[in-house]
């Protein structure tokens, strides 16, 4: 057995059975024992964006991370954007860098480069794999961080520790993970007390903490002590819609958020970050709560987000089984717009025809923003969003999803403009045959930074400023593109039209695109 | 004026008047500057590979840096791929990456990273704008550093440097540049004793000794003492075809170059690095010459490559008019192939048709390995390759040298699996109008994968392999992806069909994409 048949062995052994793959020459021997081994499930993407975008959305359904195969420090490179999102979004994931054999390196040959320096950034764990001997302990110490801090863990695998002989022969051994650390007693009791108190407290949610269950235990909370119930602006997964307990999340403009938070006296934070801006602008602040607000941490990043919440329910002496207010789902009978289609209308039509228990990922920016609103009691749904900031992941994350939940239909939000960097995620889709609809909002422009560019005080756009925040001139025809690889779809410019292909596309299964013209 | 504003003042007080951009919130005041500013060409990039790929183009060709505009670590790390192969061609390049304002960092917004970091590997020269006052002095020394390292240059613009005021309005200087330092007199007089010695020698070189002229002067010395002429695998840009002196190439695979390169007593290396494999493979050299090859360093990268050969042509006293061997041009009447398309058919025919002082982009791997060799005596052209192999280069590098050369025809030899990593940058060839033909070698494969995979020992692929190493199931539709992004194309699956699409393709101006199913 060589250095890379124990990685494959010591990744089943762990339950890792997806690799999203992008190969080259330095992981053959890699490719070759992922070949030995059918129940591995191999996905290649044609771009390492996608390969990385698409582990992703895998691990935030499956709870469980994804491999993915990149080559060398530029593979790597091209993965980068999406393990940033993954980072953000504190996923788990388990990336195996090929690198060139140890005695290699130093001929600096091609393709060498500093691969840690490139990894660390957006790596919660780095290792690297000295030789075959090496493989399976720190396969094993990567499985665990992916798991445990939680994140994105990063192993470089030169060819030499792949192709390398493995000493022993035994099965690898299943990774023991520590139990989730809890939150300290005196962490709780604060968060009891910030509660019991007269102030204006807000609870801030992420992670673990925005599953169904968990914010059922917040919402009686909430419930008994007045207290407002929020999520971070972006968050991996949320379970929300009819059924489920509502959460408010904090607005991305920095006015809005801060007219949102002006009255949190104080934050009790349960693995999530204290709000702050996502950029600076001049005379604006950072910080999104009152600089007196008082924060309170209930639990960090790592530690049992749920456990923390019922701890807290307990300490409150909340009962488990106290009845908690949900989504009634919708109670009116809104009739659907008509006529020209906008932003707004394919927000509203997509909530009010979502199927039950879709997987819904948001890479939408400006066009889907009403979305959020517009589904609160929407059927129950999984919403997945950019975490990071870094575009391009919505069509590789709703691959990764629906590889995870082929029973379940996902109705990707995207962007135009973010959805040209990785649009190669669609042919994914089409070989995977994954059952994804996706909705392309083309208004044809970066309209976010049309809004920033008003923001530093420039009205009136010369010639280089259209160029650069249009990305019309040529139309983008994202029905030829999709078919180029692959994945049928139509295009509507009225909302009629669009609720008939999204009727359409939601009764099939397998992937399609809707080019929405808004 | 603000430091965005000095900042497009020192790039055009530099001659730097065209930016590849793909911007961000974070970089929204130096938009606002470039949008002042309308003899900057600002040419957008639907991904930053698109970017910096051009960049790197419209370098080889106009030899002087084009800027970059990429918004922070992630827009930086999907430019990555392609600084990489930059770093290797030694291109210069400006790179401005946007980053939070200086105060505004330790809030670790979502998309704060570490760019110094990811910048490292892939650049020369690293540099951060610490405020407005330091912008035109790092800008200087980011270009100096491009000019005369040479190679790439990133500049890391913090929000706050961008828009704070800059003290002072006088216009900027103009950088000064060294002289480019010479090789030494004792480097000449080993080289020419290595020369006069009667051992088999071979000059190896890159850089601007690849240049016509340059190659007229190691031509005659060539003649003179019979010594061989090689270059790299992989070079910046070469000019080759009638008239032009024959240079060969060190092949890629390893055993054709151990082969090719066993009879080499002594190299001397102007500019170049001593030839070393691609990859490590079990059981193979890394170091492509022999261990007792005498290595004689003429000229590094940074010294001026041109002088070196011209004192080393006087001290072999081989005078400057002297006439030296040119490529004839073709001599024979080869009727061009006929029936079903190959990879030998296109590459032979594209020789023959090549127009004069075309431009060709090469990044068709394995599909156009023949190409090299069919078109030494083609009409003189210049010949642009992947240097880093860091696939993703060919459509932005066509676009790039098409923006530096707009009375020039690039012709784009394209595999199908490299091409569709910047697949976007047909849309930035249609909305500038670029005078680019594309000819996608569609073998709907990791062809060169498949031959390594060999190499490892695998003969039969089981199904992970397959899944892997192919990029059919889909089918890739080349002409609906190009034409869904504004360029026109056809698909040839004969070589008559090929032959009336290339004829066109070539009469007309602007871009076109001819899928060449082989």
């Amino acid at each position: 057995m060589n250095g890379a048949d124990r990685l494959c062995e010591t990744l089943l052994a762990n339950d890792i059975d997806v690799c999203f793959a992008n190969p080259g020459t330095s992981e053959m021997h890699f490719v070759a024992a992922l070949d030995r081994r059918p129940q591995m499930r191999c996905v290649l993407g044609l771009f390492e964006g996608v390969a990385t975008g698409a582990a992703d959305g895998y691990a935030r359904m499956a709870d469980k991370p994804a491999a993915t195969l990149l080559h060398l420090g530029p593979g790597l490179a091209n993965g980068l954007a999406n393990l940033h999102n993954a980072r953000r979004a504190r996923t788990p994931m388990l990336n195996v860098v090929g690198d060139h054999a140890t005695y290699f390196l130093k001929h600096d040959a091609p393709l060498t480069s500093d691969i840690e320096s490139l990894a660390r950034p957006m790596s919660q764990w780095v290792g690297y794999i000295g030789s075959a001997a090496e493989v399976e302990a720190r396969t094993s110490e990567a499985y665990r961080a992916a798991m445990r801090m939680p994140g994105v863990a990063t192993l470089i695998l030169p060819a030499d520790a792949a192709w390398g002989d493995v000493p022993s022969d035994r099965p690898p051994v299943r990774t023991t993970l520590p139990d989730l650390a809890a939150a300290s007693t005196q962490a709780v009791r604060n968060a009891a007390e910030t509660l019991r108190s007269q102030r204006r407290v807000a609870l801030l949610l992420t992670g673990q903490a925005l599953r169904a269950h968990a914010l059922e235990i917040a919402g009686r909370i909430a419930d008994a002590t007045g207290a407002r119930l929020l999520m971070q602006t972006s968050n991996g997964r949320v379970q929300r819609g009819a059924g489920r307990v509502v959460i408010g999340s904090v607005p991305y403009s920095v006015d809005a958020a801060l007219e949102a938070l002006h009255d949190v006296d104080a934050m009790i934070v349960v693995g999530a970050k204290v709000p702050v801006a996502f950029f600076a602008y001049p005379g604006k602040p950072g910080l999104l709560v009152r600089e007196d607000c008082e924060i309170v941490d209930l639990a960090r990043p790592g530690e049992d987000l749920v456990q923390a919440l019922a701890h807290l329910a307990d300490e409150l002496g909340i009962k488990a089984n106290t009845p908690v207010s949900v989504s009634p789902g919708f109670t009116d009978d809104a009739t659907l717009p008509r006529g020209p289609l906008t932003d707004e209308a394919v927000a509203f039509t997509v909530a009010r025809m979502l199927p039950e228990h879709a997987i819904v990922c948001d890479e939408s920016i400006t066009a889907g923003a009403s979305f959020f609103r517009h589904s609160q009691h929407a059927a129950p749904h999984d919403y997945l969003r950019i975490t990071g900031g870094a575009i391009g992941i919505g069509i590789p994350l709703a691959a990764g999803a629906a590889v995870a939940c082929p029973d379940r239909k996902v109705v990707a939000l995207q962007a135009d403009g973010s959805g040209m960097y990785t649009v190669q995620g669609f042919w994914t889709q089409a070989r995977e045959n994954l059952d994804v609809v996706t909705i392309v909002f083309a208004n044809r422009s970066y309209a976010i930074l049309q809004g920033e560019m008003r923001n530093v005080g420039v009205e009136h756009f010369g010639s280089n400023a259209k160029r650069m925040l249009s990305i019309d001139e040529p139309t983008l025809d994202w029905v030829s593109m999709a078919r180029g690889m692959g994945v049928d779809g139509g295009r509507a410019t009225t909302v009629e039209e669009f609720r008939t292909l999204l009727e359409a596309a939601l009764k099939q299964r397998g992937p399609f695109v809707i080019e929405a013209v808004v």
